[in-house]
């Protein structure tokens, strides 16, 4: 973009999670989103004056007292691109997606799920986030886990007959029009054991498509609940501003959005908007970063100019 | 042992669990143990006659569905035993290591957690023993995982304070001295992802330990509950004799297996015992595989003999 908020060029690539795929396959993915951006807008990469990266894990604290992160220069550098560059927390990118304010509350539940609060453009505190093994309650992975487990304890004769178990069974290919109930049941058991634990978050739309079944619609409010609860946590009376929603749970699950909004609402909160990623919140934050102050005007060009680059 | 029960050798090794540990290394501690044993019995090895593998999995589809198995003749063969030998599930040689009767219930909760019901000396039905990932409720796992996830919740100040949280940075070896409660929780999510995460159930013992904790109270119901649920499974009228317990859950936590009892009993059961491991069960599948009917002589003499190669 330039320095108007003018989005120029975009590209896409694939994880930029350095935790989930590595350093090495996050540079490759940086420089080839980097070198499609910049060929789309029609830019010398060497005219680039400044990058803003938004990144997961960059308000952990291991990623945060790292000071050098070469994989990065590398991306980018892959990409013709020698300029300095911020690193910013994904979190606080998808919050400025939504909001140009300097303050406000972000949850995002995709495979993962954590909330924030923001204020003065800065991230001051975090709830969640702490993975699939030790929290990320109602995320993706959560609903998946407690989908497949709940099919397991169907067919095992410890939980109530569910619809999700034939939807579970055939989206992991496993035709269970032969086998007994405890054959499928170590069919499925081998197929889940050969993925990785993350992938069960690939589960979750079973629990939205599989209508009235008291079991989806206990997980189903459980993960609302629990999505509350983290954003709930990061609540504070002294900063009030909108709530961004981010993350394919609470962009393609109305139900558990409207629940999130409905708390949000009763605890005194307004203004909530939903977003499809960080990339505007990403150019906010590079503006704002090299002295630019994203007025509602500035922000309004960014999502405009954005809008029209994603529908080439 | 000799055709009348008598235990004269006794040898332990390694992990003998082929799913979590592989076939090679099974085979290895196989035939550590079985070398072991004949030593200790000062028996030739070629004069064994037969030989009862009681191992985990045996009850599970994949397993009993091969109908070789190179890896157990490989391991007896290295201990210089050519005999034929019979596979059986871990968890019947548990419940036979308490019981001769022909008919009962078995319920372990180790690592992992299961209940079988036993007919005809049979096992003809299995309740959960589906692992960490998909079952397993009330297990050392189940309970390990929970506590790990309080004490998050408790750094994350989503959940409840409580005193499993000094306690188990204690046990993960992180001096949480000298930090604030978000790098703990940066340092406690480190450590427990470059765990294999059944290793989680490590932190069992410290729901126990911890003293009058609300957090850790709810935590040791629930894996109680857990386990009379998956045990209440498999009760059948028609199937009465008495209970085993095994797993290290069961076997140090009174308050567990009290209420385990408590809820069989309610239901008519009657007749706990507790048991150590199947080693003596596996000795009654032997004989009983080579025609030696078990009766209560015959058991008592397998116990005591047993009981007296484990104080050498």
């Amino acid at each position: 973009m330039d320095s108007t908020g003018r989005c120029l060029g975009l590209g896409t690539a694939g994880s930029g999670n350095p935790v989930a795929s590595g350093v090495e396959s996050v540079a490759l993915a940086l420089g080839a989103a980097v070198r499609q951006a910049t060929t789309s807008a029609g830019l010398m990469p060497a005219s680039i004056g400044g990058a803003a990266v938004a990144m997961a894990g960059a308000s952990s604290v291991p990623l945060a007292a790292s000071p050098e992160h070469p994989f990065i220069s590398a991306g980018l550098s892959a990409a013709g691109v020698d300029a300095p560059f911020v690193i910013e927390s994904d979190l606080l990118a998808m919050f400025c997606s939504g909001s140009s304010e300097l303050d406000g509350y972000g949850l995002v539940a995709g495979t993962g799920s954590a909330a924030i609060r923001v204020r003065d453009g800065e991230v001051k505190a975090v709830s969640d986030g702490t993975g699939w093994l030790l929290g990320d309650e109602g995320s993706g992975f959560w609903i998946g886990h407690h989908v497949v487990r709940a099919v397991v304890a169907d067919l095992d004769g410890r939980g109530p007959s569910t619809g999700l178990t034939p939807l579970v069974l055939s989206r992991l290919g496993i035709d269970d029009t032969h086998e007994t109930r405890r054959s499928s049941l170590a069919r499925l058991a081998e197929t889940v054991y050969d993925m990785r634990p993350v992938h069960l978050a690939r589960l979750a739309p079973v629990a939205f498509t599989v209508g009235d079944d008291a079991v989806a619609v206990a997980i189903v409010e459980g993960a609302s609940q629990a999505l509350a609860h983290t954003l709930g946590t990061v609540l504070d009376d002294g900063v009030d501003g909108p709530l961004v929603l981010g993350g394919s749970v609470l962009l393609h699950q109305a139900t558990v959005a409207a629940a999130v909004e409905t708390s949000f609402r009763r605890q005194g909160g307004s203004g909530v908007v939903r977003v499809a990623d960080g990339v505007a919140g990403a150019a906010v934050l590079a503006l704002r970063h090299w002295g630019v102050a994203v007025d509602p005007a500035v922000f309004a060009r960014i999502e405009a100019s954005l809008a029209a680059l994603r529908k080439l």
